[in-house]
């Protein structure tokens, strides 16, 4: 059994008033949480948590993900207490400020910080990520004696989080998955920011995660019982086919005079209040940002049996790497996010006289031709493997060996329907390291994961999704599906590829760049219909994001398509030219790629003095930025089967000549700038 | 006791068949679930749900939503047995067909389906919305003796459903909420589209919603214990402190070769097994779209029944009338949805002599101003009433009367941190008639609700979103919390309002616009910071979407700003003027608003042979719609202190000023047309 002391209570409060400290100098942040759970964290990182804060990225150490990111500093105060280089004293003093190494909520940038928290429910989400690629890792690489892989995830989490849908999403899925290396802690506190969860939020929690297939523990005294945190971390650490949750009633603001209360939650302290705090505690009323030396020792003790924890690990990979050399070779491959030799061989090309075939399918049989080769993805599929066509046909789904449906060295996850957690865990997964995760819905609800979407984009995780049904080209669905803002909507987030391959050969290249780009996340958008196999189009052209397709002499028009409408523009250039019209065809499959190229390259593909239209089925926001003129779909849908949908729309060769026609009578004796040229 | 006898089972029987000739001329659809779940839809229409078919929009009937909106085909062939004038038997045979009264996912526009639904979770939180508006009814207006609203909320929903997050968000709100008037119907037919839900959902589902706070009762043959499912209805119904769950053990496909198998989930059944289920169910396998007289007859006295049952209704009106004559009016008022008389007067309007006033605060103000002028407003926060400043000091909470924090009668709904929930709930509160729902939470996290702001958008729900700390303004909350790409999204949305107003009467201008436009939802995006009162604003030209503020003779570059960037947008004016250069500054608050104005009025805004620069403190994209160049933020923000983020990202008076002035240089000497030329 556990047993703590004084030095353990002395250091509890530091952590209280260091935080405290550190919000009042900001004049702006959350020192609530922070004081409610530091017994907790001091418990979690003092006696359990392996890690080395020399060696932040050691591949077997235990992960911690604060869930309510809000309590960052609660987080950044132990960063500084075992001495990580990422955060010194003048850190915690920079908090929330412009530049600084510890910002409002916790980016996963700062060393010793796991994955970007403050949306809630994320983080929690990004843990049960982070437990099925431990899951996975240790399924594939450990051995018998050489339990290479063998780290606990931990997650703590507030009210907040469990209101949100996509914690229930991923919890749900971690019970199914009966993830047993992941130890979560509610933190139990009957506040939110609206005051009492009485208001809002009256649930029995633990019963819903015991639906869930969790086990659960309840303590009591979270502010004190440090014993009986200790005692339910080793049980759950013993239940090794459930999830764990450890519901921990504290009090926000332990120790303020407002403690209990919402009005700690989300202001600073008063300096009175900070001062009678420090005496409660027998620290120095007089002094801020103050730790004593016993404290550090007493912390910095722990850091050196992390640092001899991954000497024991560097040895056991050492004799390891003796026995196993290939899967040694390979998973130090993984770990540095090398992709094997010669891995591209294996993405497929097409010419003209190959069938036209739905991207989607184009999809599936890429990834039947590299998923063998690229042990690191791992794919998945919110409950549309049959329409996305994710899952390679040889590949093990990943499943608890007891329900006899896969094992956890599969790499192919039945996420339910369940997007937004599905992006949460991919996330997680990504952030781990030694994977790629990709994942197939409809494209219209990739929408619904948009939270987490976004934090893959800002934390440079390296995700695919496969987002077929792309759009009114999905046909009967109707309106409800098929998708209109969500290209404008993605292509407008920072940091993030967004494919919509025309053909075999894009599809190629939209996923050469999304394997090879390990800081940004992927939308490849991908069509139900059949698409023809394109003249001219080819891996290394489309992997500069645009290309131009389809070029003759003297064109007086520029078509710019992407996706399932390139195809139609390059017979809309026929009809064109059959009324003498002269049209060049260019395929935009990727802005953020293409954005990327020399500004020679650009305007050699989008250059002065030619009108340019656009040409995509939803809507026009965006396209002025490669096009004088567009034709889209500013409207919803219609149920109808495809080609009749595609016609009431006029996205036919004829309706797209008919406006490339106009588009150059209206510029007619105009001089034209290439939209790409800008004033600054 | 409710008994039934061999009419029923044909009637069952016949809603199959229609159902699998329905897909299968469609050839495409889902017949599995209307197949399975015939007997539930027969017991629920039949013995229990009050409705007339020839007034679909009696105001006390009750609600039916289907919330495995994929197999609407079962709605369809109940509401033309049921005799609908909206669904002919031609009507059945259009499913899926463009323009047809039947598209592939129900709409809201056919006569007798309540909500959108079809991306899952949506109509199950819908549901909850319609019980939630009827429970306020009910309070505000019932009198003893006078139940002028008694109606339930009946609501179907899947597996998929259950594992979205809305619906866990939007479940566990209804158990705290202990809406008895609310009975759902848990499909239970182990099927998703990957397969046996085994592989992905093996939650205890009933067990999740006790821990919610509600009543389940599980019938365990739902293919054939027409009594159990009416026994467990009539207990439901007795609960009237809790929401209930009907779990309904059903088999997908009954009757097919294929039933309990996936491949009925969302493929048309064959030929020879649409003719073996007729004969197997005794009907004619040489017939299509067949329905034998008797069932006719069987339903249409049903119809009648419903017809009688809103006579006596509208008798109960009328001595209720009597009675209670201005509550009467009043409530005929808002089931008309019209707006009281004069409501307009409280908008405040400011000067410039007023204080620099934060828009979230503005709308504080506004909203404290009209609430009680207004009761159809109902409003709410994800958890963030003291930051969003959504609710009027004196309002009541929508609570159960038992836990004594407020009344059903109560006007301000503590959703909890529930966006995805909140947003779905709304879309049924304005469903149900009489209400114009609004909420809080930040911009950023409207992007939690994308999935149910499109379904507001497309289903033309008047519902609000105060979306407040709307851009980088918000400061040391950092990226994480601060919008680049959400307004660029939701713009791109049909049909939406997304409002950015710059001062006191644009923000009452919003406010016009989105309370006086019944058919498209809004998003208010309103500042954390303060911003000044600008000289020349008024609600009559903000009410126009956009407008010029600041007009000089022989100006030599506009800027287009909005919101925040207004305020400086006319300083840099300001610094222009003493560089001897003349600008205009127009606000732009609403695209959509905007876009409706004359030709003649916007060419007055943004005319041609002047260069116009945009400037918003997010990403570029879409503002080339309405300028030449543009100046933004095309990556994540930054955590600090406001006024140094602004600095930081220059969008300064003198930061404007200088991209201005090198916006004149770019364009001299080349002719400019107005960016709202077009082609075609
Ligand atoms: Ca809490
Ligand atoms: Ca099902």
């Amino acid at each position: 059994m556990t047993t703590f002391n004084d030095i353990d209570r002395k250091a509890i409060n530091t952590i209280r008033c260091l935080s405290a400290d550190g919000v009042a100098k900001a004049n702006s942040g959350h020192p609530g949480a922070p004081m409610g759970l530091a017994p907790l964290a001091h418990v979690i990182f003092n006696n359990f948590l392996n890690f080395n804060p020399k060696n932040p990225n050691w591949f077997n150490r235990d992960r911690f993900v604060l869930s309510n990111g809000h309590g960052v500093m609660l987080h950044y105060v132990l960063l500084h207490l075992f001495g990580y280089d990422s955060m010194k004293m003048d850190d915690l003093k920079q908090f929330r400020q412009l530049g600084s190494r510890s910002p409002g909520h916790p980016e996963a940038e700062t060393d010793g910080i796991e994955v970007t928290t403050g949306p809630l429910g994320q983080g929690i989400a990004n843990a049960v990520g982070l437990a099925i690629a431990q899951a996975n890792i240790a399924a594939t690489f450990n051995k018998p004696g050489f339990a290479v892989s063998d780290n606990f995830t931990y997650s703590i989490f507030g009210d907040g989080c469990m209101m949100e849908g996509v914690a229930s999403e991923a919890m749900s899925l971690a019970g199914h998955l009966q993830l047993g290396n992941l130890i979560s802690f509610y933190d139990d506190n009957h506040i939110t920011i609206d005051g009492d969860i009485n208001v809002a939020f009256t649930e029995n929690v633990l019963a819903r995660l015991e639906a869930y297939g969790w086990h659960t523990i309840w303590v009591e005294d979270g502010d004190n019982d440090l014993e009986g945190i200790a005692k339910a971390i080793e049980e759950a650490k013993k239940v090794t086919d459930k999830p764990s949750c450890i519901k921990i009633t504290t009090t926000i603001g332990f120790g303020s005079k407002l403690a209990g209360t919402h009005s700690v939650h989300g202001a600073p302290l008063k300096a009175d209040d900070i001062a009678q705090l420090k005496e409660q505690f027998g620290l120095d009323p007089t002094k801020s940002f103050d730790v004593e030396q016993d404290v550090y020792d007493l912390y910095h003790a722990k850091a050196a049996k992390g640092a001899s924890a991954e000497e024991s690990w560097n040895d056991l990979f050492s004799k390891y790497s003796a026995e196993y050399p290939e899967l040694a070779t390979e998973l130090q491959r993984r770990i540095k996010g090398e992709l094997p030799q010669g891995w591209e061989k294996h993405l497929p090309t097409y010419t003209p006289a190959d069938p036209a075939i739905a991207s989607r399918k184009l999809s599936e049989i890429l990834i039947g031709k590299v998923f063998d080769a690229l042990p690191e993805l791992i794919g998945g599929s919110a409950d549309l493997t049959g329409s996305n066509l994710t899952r390679y046909s040889k590949s093990v789904d990943f499943q608890p060996p007891s329900t006899g449906l896969g094992d956890y060295s599969g790499r192919y996850i039945r996420y339910g329907v369940r997007e937004h957690g599905m992006g949460a865990i991919m996330n997680g997964i990504s952030a781990y390291g030694g994977f790629i995760p990709y994942s197939g819905t409809f494209l219209n609800f990739v929408s619904y994961a948009a939270g987490a979407v976004r934090l893959s984009a800002l934390s440079e995780h390296q995700v695919i999704w496969v987002a077929t049904h792309d759009s009114i080209g999905l046909g009967e669905d109707g309106p409800t599906h098929q998708p209109i803002e969500t290209l404008a909507h993605f292509r407008a987030l920072p940091n993030m590829q967004v494919w919509r391959p025309a053909d075999g050969n894009e599809t190629s290249a939209a996923y050469y760049k999304s394997l090879t780009n390990k800081h940004t996340p992927s939308i490849i958008a991908l069509s139900r219909q059949n698409l023809p196999q394109l003249e001219g189009s080819s891996i290394e052209k489309a992997s500069k994001g645009g290309y131009t397709l389809v070029e003759v002499e003297n064109a007086q028009v520029i078509i710019v398509a992407t996706g399932s409408e390139v195809g139609i523009a390059v017979d809309a250039a026929k009809v064109l030219a059959e009324q003498n019209i002269k049209a060049n065809i260019v395929s935009l499959p990727d802005w953020f790629t293409f954005d990327q190229q020399s500004e020679e390259y650009k305007l050699s593909v989008l250059p002065d003095n030619i009108p340019i239209l656009s040409v995509e089925v939803m809507t026009t926001n965006g396209w002025q930025k490669y096009s004088h003129q567009q034709f889209g779909i500013n409207r919803f849908g219609a149920s109808g089967p495809a080609p009749e949908v595609y016609k009431f729309f006029e996205f036919t060769p004829e309706g797209i000549a008919k406006r490339a026609a106009a588009t150059i009578e209206f510029y007619k004796g105009t001089p034209v700038r290439s939209p790409l040229k800008t004033a600054f």
